[in-house]
C-alpha cells in the first residue's frame, strides 16, 4: 500500500485513552478528520468522551475546519480494527516500555504497510519502542504539548530503524492538520521542549526546597514575566532584541560573563567562538525574515537582558 | 517628611536614559504620574524619547490612565533637581556596582527623607548597592521584567539595611502603579523569575553547543509549546491540572522518579517530604483561589494617581 500524500488523509487512529489520546482525538475531530479511537477498555469510554467534549468547548471558539464532527469519531476495543483503514496512526499508550515494545510488535503487524505510527511518548525514544516491531521503517516519535488540541507543538523524531522519508511525511502530516511540528537533529531525552521546561521545573524546585520561593511566588513570577514575553518570541529572539543593533553578538560578547554567575544552579556551557556564532546566525536569519516576523511585537531595545 | 501614602505618589523620578528607565517613565507617565526623568548626558535625550515615544503607541493602544499625558515628563541632567519633589525614586543606572554605590551615596543626602529609591538592577543585590549610601533603610530593589511597560512583573527585596516598612511600602506603590509585585523571600542572586528563565537558557545554549538544535528550533519549540501556557498558568499549577484530581500530589508522587532522568543537565534537588509537601500545599492553595486572581494579564482599572 502505498503511503497517501500528506495533506490528503483522511482517516486516523488514535490509540489511548487517557487525557492525551483525548486531546489528539480532539484536535484531529475538530480539523475535519475521521477518527477511530481505541481504548484498552470499555470502561474508559466514559471519561474519554468526556475529555473530548470539554476540549470540544475551546475548538468550536476557536473556530472548526470544514466538516468537523464529533460524530465523526468512532470508538473500539479492537486494535485491529481500530486501524485497519487508518491512514496514520497517533499512539498514546501509558508511559511504559514494555506496554509500547509488545503494542508495536503488534502494530507492525495490524497498521496498513507504509502507513505511518507516530507515538505521543515524552519520555521514551523510539530507538527503544520500535526494538520488536516487524516494520519500524514507518515509526516516528510525534510529541504534542499538553494539551495537544491547544498547543501547536509537535516534536518529531526517527528511531535508528525509522526511515527518513516516513520522518519527513509526519511532520508534513502534522503541518497539514494544523500543527507546528519541529524535526529534531537527534535523539535526545526529553526532545527539546520538555529540557527547557525541565530546566526551569527543577530551579523552581530547588527555590522552593531552599525557602527562597513558594510555589506562589514561581508561578506568580512566569505569569507576569517570562510567560507572556515567551507566547510571542522566544528566549533567543527575546535576548537578540533586547540588545537593539547589536543583538546576540551584544548579548554573548557583553553579557557572557553572566553565564558563570550564580543566577541558576545549572552550570552553563564553554561560550566557545563556535557556540557564539551559531547562537549570532541562528538570530540574525530569524530577524531577517522566516518566523521571526510573525513575532516581532512592538518592543523597543533594551541594553540588559533581564 | 512622612513617606506618601502608596495609593496617593503623584510625582516620580526616574534616573537612567537606556531602554530600562525610559521603559519605567513610560510606565509611570501612562498610568497618569509627573515623572521628572535624570539622564545622565544631555546627548541621550533623542533616544531616550524615541523609547518613551515607541512605548506610547502599545500603551495608547492598551490603554491609558485618565489625565496620562507624555507632556508630564520633565527630562534633567541635574540630579538634585530630578529628585527634589520625588515622592518616588525608580533608579536604572548602568548595571555597575561602583556606579550604583556612587549613586546611593549622593542620592542617599538628595532624595527626601523617607522617600523610597528602588533600583531596577537585574544582577546585584541591595546589600551591595547600599553600603555607601547615608540613608539605606529606604532603598529596596525593584527589579522590572523588560520590557517595562509592557510586562507587569516587579520583583522587590530589601537589602541588609533596608526597612521592613519600606519594602512593604515598595510592593503597595507598585501594585498602585498598576504592576504585579513579587515580595521575594531571600536576596538571591537573579531573584525568582530570571533564576528560571536563566537555566531554561543555559540549557538552550547547551543543546546549541552539541547540535542538538538551532536557535531556531528553540524559539520554535518555545513559542508553540510551553510560551503560550506560560502566559496564563505557571509552572506548578500546569502540573497541578494536569494531573487532574490527584494534582500535584500525583505528579510528585509518581513523576517524581523522572526528576532522576537526564532530560535536563540541571540536577534536581532531592525530593524530600518537606519539598513535597510545600508543592502539594502551594498548589492546593492556588487552586482553592490564592494567587489564580493574578492570572489575568495585569491591565487593572486605570485609575488616575493623580
Amino acid at each position: 500500500m502505498t503511503r497517501a500524500a500528506a495533506d490528503l488523509v483522511q482517516r486516523i487512529a488514535s490509540l489511548g485513552g487517557g487525557p492525551i489520546g483525548g486531546g489528539w482525538t480532539a484536535h484531529f475531530l475538530a480539523r475535519g478528520y475521521d477518527v477511530v479511537s481505541y481504548l484498552h477498555d470499555p470502561r474508559e469510554e466514559e471519561s474519554f468522551r468526556k475529555v473530548v467534549d470539554t476540549a470540544w468547548i475551546s475548538l468550536e471558539t476557536l473556530g472548526l475546519a470544514e466538516g468537523a464532527n464529533r460524530a465523526r469519531l468512532r470508538i473500539t476495543c479492537d486494535l485491529a480494527e481500530a486501524v485497519r483503514d487508518a491512514e496514520f496512526v497517533q499512539e498514546s499508550a501509558p508511559e511504559d516500555l514494555a506496554i509500547k515494545q509488545a503494542l508495536y510488535e503488534q502494530l507492525g503487524h495490524l497498521v496498513p504497510q507504509n502507513v505511518v505510527i507516530a507515538s505521543s511518548t515524552s519520555g521514551l525514544t523510539m530507538s527503544e519502542i520500535q526494538v520488536r516491531c516487524p516494520t519500524p521503517e514507518r515509526t516516528a516519535i510525534g510529541h504534542p504539548f499538553n494539551p495537544p488540541y491547544l498547543l501547536p507543538l509537535v516534536e518529531i523524531v526517527g528511531g535508528a530503524r525509522s526511515d527518513a522519508k516516513a520522518v519527513q511525511w509526519t511532520c508534513d502530516f502534522y503541518r497539514a492538520a494544523g500543527k507546528a511540528p519541529l524535526v529534531l537533529k537527534k535523539e535526545i531525552p526529553g526532545f527539546v521542549a520538555t529540557r527547557l521546561q525541565e530546566a526551569l521545573w527543577r530551579e523552581a524546585l530547588h527555590m522552593v526546597a531552599n525557602g527562597e520561593a513558594t510555589p506562589q511566588d514561581i508561578d506568580l513570577a512566569l505569569i507576569n514575566g517570562p510567560g507572556p514575553r515567551l507566547a510571542l518570541m522566544g528566549q533567543c529572539m527575546a535576548f537578540h532584541v533586547a540588545c537593539g543593533a547589536g543583538g546576540m553578538a551584544t548579548n554573548l560578547d557583553q553579557f557572557g560573563l553572566a553565564l558563570k554567575l550564580p543566577w541558576t544552579r545549572l552550570a552553563a556551557p564553554e561560550l566557545t567562538p563556535e557556540l557564539r556564532n551559531r547562537m549570532v546566525e541562528g538570530c540574525n536569519e530569524m530577524a531577517g525574515g522566516g518566523i521571526s516576523r510573525t513575532w516581532q511585537p512592538n518592543v523597543t531595545a533594551a541594553s540588559s537582558p533581564s
